[in-house]
């Protein structure tokens, strides 16, 4: 008698032979995971995530982060299987140059990848932030309680997928990991889902070399709903635990104990992690499989199997979706219908520069707080934008006062309570840009440290994330070094297709506004504590050119002051002055963006800072990255050693960046001398 | 009848109306801490942390951490009230420039301070490594068993102190706190006391707005054991929970309910946290703890109670281990001694260039190849030498094999398994380099990112922390641009006091190490996956000078190709390939490091980098930083952009940076055009 096939687990088999396939072909990999894993992520993709492969970017499709990047080759073997649109040769191309498969899934390569993972920790603190926007959505748009239209009596909402992350050990080591994962206990994520791929092994060695805790037992103290699944072969009990997951009103980690590199000699080692397996350890794990030999082959009946489980499960679901949401539209159910467009296209543009922004003119406040003023005005007509800081709103000043938080009871508000987590929270607006918001979070520039890596991931996935950042020179005195930022603007600049602002009053402020919400890229915004006038030749529309003429005479050019942010107003009091004492006629130019400025015509560059003028750059920061600017190091006005605790005066005294030191260098790089007489002469004319 | 006075409670009063004083003399600084966290200090400083007033520095004295740094004011008002070399008119200059009291604690400045903090997470994080280093010591240096000698007959450490943390809700909420954390539980760092100030309010308000976690349930199963008091006033059970702490096998968190602000009428708030209470409220406050309103007065009684208390516990102690001490060295015990004495001073020199490395000519290794034999070769000499990896030791190459593995059973060891946890193994290097190693600890340098907060501060105390980075640029290939460095050079080299090495070759990597090993500041040590090949005019003594001409010719100079790193080789190969074409002689300078170089002399620099010769910058990374160098951005042959997923020559073609178009680049930038006839006139010469 023949023998019933288990299509279920010949499907995972082939998973896992392609999956090797692909790694042998491309030369470099990780079998381990692909081996470990398998059943894992084919019980999701089978049984629970709802997707469409004919539209990949539904939007209510149910996001699915590979936290644990290395395992690409699982995740675009699982894709194919699925039948999204990713074929055997794209398979075949694995980690090659523009495939659709490279080395760690990146968002926008590929269709059914949901963000860039590899730095670990990322992904599942990205995940937290998709899972957030998720219910931020859910609580937005609603399907009203109509039997007659909608079919049904219960109000639904139009979005509210949830997000599945497959993680290991590396991940839950990581410091942002346990951030997001502590915010997404406190806020009730229970569309969270963590698949842990607990298999013991880390790259060096065994995990119980350096990790003992009880993984379950932390996530349970940071109310989480904790499963435990000790055969991570046995797609049954997966199936369960993932069921009870969904069912739960908590986010859920479930722990899956697997084993690494699972058929292979080197099975339970680190050896398997990250090394090709090769012909004959192929071989002989493709009889142990009981599969075809063939590289790269899949039969019709299991692919069949696979695609038709998958396509009848979602099929109804994504048509009453679709249905609903059809209806939603026509009716153009209040104003939400624009913010739910925004949020579905992620894009739009506002003309802020012709708001009426005068009342800023009056103000003499730090410009943190003429942003905290303005940023109340921009939440009215930007619906997405919604945001927060690293618990020092009260300091950064932006918190929406007009709004409601948003708090596990109750999702609908614009208000974030990040913590003490500025890297979980640059990750989560991350998450939440994914889900179509317009994010941003505030903390003082020097904390900006604390966010690198996820700052890349934003520049890197290009999404519209607005870092806010506040304290952002050795003026803030007295708190001393650890919180002076010195060399956190070239950290920033530094990083590429990253845009860094920093306004040097309130009418640049609004430019650098209009420029980031105009725009879709990443960007921060880097104000001052201290009180700052609102300058009478700064102007918002100019913001876009990146650096611009602020003072200027048609017919002299004596040297150039090139200045940003607070140092605006010091480099125009020091030209006026010398302009009295000395009669020369020196420019400034206001640098708000220097990426934007280095993105203008050759032409525009040359006019706003001619060669053969002298230039001079005055910076409360370091000079490194300032050197283009000018003809020689010494012309650089900048601070390049960390500061001192002690009033605002003592530590400029300290960084000679007083008004009079900086004067006074200015007076000794021009060479000018004291002439009594001449500037007499010329003050007559 | 007189009321007897409770001396105790008056001291806690009057420490805490000194620390008042300060905030409301500096008009800045962070009230609620002291008035909620006062008797927590008083009783760990009387009842049980073990130093010496006299001898501030004494080795084996009890650290203290202030992770909370912004606690300052309780802290140095302790100091001085334990008998610290702290005057009244120190408290009295409190935020001021140079003065021994500054916003934050500073390492080096303050006797009784025993490191640096202020950013959140870092303190508790370093503390671990200071932990961590006093237990590798106390496996070490032991008295050995002579009753005679010694008074005992009991095997002691010479060394063997406890490592206290006063921590709040920020640090706890930090990921590399929790990073740690998770590492002292796994390695039973059983003299380490966490006292957790748990106020539940936090800058922006009440900590459940976001932090809801059962704190010491995560500390449990990570293996710690905890402790709660729940009245935080209550000294004796602070003392109680402190004395099992100290009993215990495990690290200890003592949580302790404290009310932020107690005392004043803004008290359970966060307004209270960091805004000065000024006269009014200072007056009822001062009248409430039934304290003189005199300003920075405390009665000699009381602080006689204070310092004869605490002298009298700690003077035997002192004066006991002191004598032990000398016998200890008086004998001379064994190799050890040298090493303790090495431990004792944090310094040594040692002259790598004159060992035998003749044996690097001869490898064919990738650099992190290399340097894992250097390495070798160093911790036999370097005693001190102890550090580990972030999970990819098996991929730097930086474990070291002769030696055994530091562990909860056995801390005698040199290899440190730091696990996925980047941010905590840099603080940990600075909690070691505190506890008088030469700590190193390697990862990616993609990395590095990860870790910025703590290489900040390992380079505002100047510690002697080596971080060795390899997988240095794009060069890495397959594993994508979430793997492949662009600006992390930047990042590194903007860092003030940091020295970024990135060496050429195996000669240039001894020469790093010599460096390195003679200073005392903190290190990048940078090195590329790929084989290198050890070049024959590179120089181990050259480093020193940051770069140095390894291609040169003294009568003609046709352009300087600046390089570093792998691109050294690149560059000598295009130079000789453009006159074997072009018959022009241009100069290779390789540039191990531009902070040295920078250091040295103008006319050092200039006679390295002349005027009027064209230089072109040859990295694979960011042109951010190079600028200074040549004088046209045109001639930075650099990678601005992020890599791809790709086979190595894929990527490098990708970012313009294969061997051919770097030579065509140099071809356009010098202007060469081909002149076949002339090439072979000067061959022929």
């Amino acid at each position: 008698m023949k023998q019933k096939i288990n299509y279920d687990q010949m499907s995972i088999n082939y998973l896992k032979a392609l999956a090797i396939d692909m790694i042998n072909k491309a030369g470099s990999g990780h079998p381990g995971i692909v081996l470990g894993a398998a059943p894992i992520i084919y019980t999701l993709y089978k049984n629970h995530l709802n997707f469409s492969t004919t539209d990949p970017n539904w939007i209510n499709r149910d996001r699915f982060v590979m936290s644990a990047g290395h395992g690409s080759a699982l995740l675009y073997a699982m894709l194919y299987m699925a039948g999204f649109n990713i074929t055997l040769d794209d398979l075949k191309n694995f980690r090659r140059a523009h495939s659709k498969t490279p080395g760690h899934p990146e968002y926008g390569v590929t269709s059914g990848v949901d963000m860039t993972t590899g730095p670990l920790g990322q992904g599942i603190a990205t995940a937290v932030g998709m899972a957030l926007g998720s219910k931020i959505n859910a609580s937005k748009f609603i399907l009203p309680n109509d039997k007659k239209i909608f079919g049904s009596n219960v109000k639904k909402p139009v979005i509210d997928y949830k997000v599945y992350v497959l993680c290991g050990d590396g991940d839950l080591m990581e410091g942002i990991s346990y951030e997001a994962a502590s915010l997404a206990g406190h806020l009730g994520l229970n569309n969270l889902i963590v698949l842990y791929d607990s298999n013991d092994i880390c790259l060096d060695g065994e995990t119980n070399h350096t990790f003992s805790e009880n993984v379950l037992d932390r996530f349970k103290a940071m109310g989480w709903n904790t499963e435990f699944v000790k055969n991570g072969e046995d797609i049954n009990a997966i199936d369960r635990a993932i069921n009870r997951a969904k069912a739960s009103n908590k986010p859920t980690i479930i722990e899956v104990k697997t084993i690494i590199g699972a058929g292979t000699s080197l099975a339970g080692t680190n050896k398997v992690h990250g090394s090709v397996l090769g012909d004959a350890e192929t071989k002989k794990l493709k009889r142990l499989l009981n599969v075809s030999e063939d590289t790269f082959y899949v039969p019709d009946d299991i692919l069949n199997h696979v695609r038709q489980s998958i396509s009848k499960r979602y099929r109804k679901y994504f048509y009453n979706w679709d249905d609903s949401y059809k209806k939603y539209v026509d009716l153009k159910y209040s104003g939400d219908y624009n913010l739910f467009n925004n949020i579905l296209n992620s894009r739009f543009t506002y003309d802020l520069t012709r708001l009426n922004w005068d009342f800023l003119d009056n103000e003499k406040d730090a410009l943190r707080d003429m942003n905290g003023k303005i940023m109340q005005k921009i939440s009215e007509t930007v619906t997405t934008l919604i945001g927060g800081s690293a618990d020092v709103a009260s300091s950064t000043k932006t918190y929406l006062y007009q709004k409601p938080d948003v708090t596990k009871d109750n999702y609908n508000g614009r208000n974030i309570w990040f913590g003490v987590r500025e890297h979980a929270m640059a990750a989560i607006m991350n998450g939440l840009a994914l889900a179509g918001f317009r994010p941003f979070g505030s903390t003082f520039l020097s904390f900006a440290d604390y966010q690198k890596p996820a700052i890349r991931l934003s520049s890197l996935m290009n999404l519209p994330v607005i870092y806010i950042y506040t304290h952002d020179s050795i003026n803030i005195g007295q708190d001393g070094p650890t919180h002076q930022p010195i060399e956190q603007l070239a950290m920033l600049r530094s990083i590429p297709n990253l845009r860094v602002f920093r306004p040097a009053d309130a009418h640049e402020l609004v430019g650098c506004w209009h420029e980031i919400l105009n725009h879709s890229y990443p960007s921060c915004l880097v104000l001052s504590r201290n009180k700052t006038e609102t300058l009478p030749s700064t102007k918002a529309e100019n913001v876009k050119y990146g650096a611009y003429q602020v003072l200027s005479d048609p017919n002299k050019n004596d040297g150039i002051l090139i200045a940003t942010g607070s140092e605006v107003q010091v480099a125009i009091q020091v030209v006026l002055s010398l302009y009295k004492e000395y009669g020369i006629r020196c420019h400034v130019v206001s640098m708000p963006s220097m990426e934007l400025f280095l993105e203008q015509s050759k032409e525009y560059q040359e006019s706003i800072l001619p060669k053969n003028v002298k230039k001079i750059v005055i910076e409360a920061g370091s000079s490194f990255g300032w050197h283009r600017f000018v003809d020689d190091p010494k012309y650089l006005i900048t601070v390049d050693k960390f500061g001192i605790s002690g009033t605002k005066d003592e530590v400029l005294d300290y960084c000679d960046f007083t008004f009079e030191k900086i004067k006074n260098r200015v007076i000794e790089l021009l060479e000018l001398s004291k002439q009594e007489e001449t500037v007499e002469i010329i003050d007559d004319i």
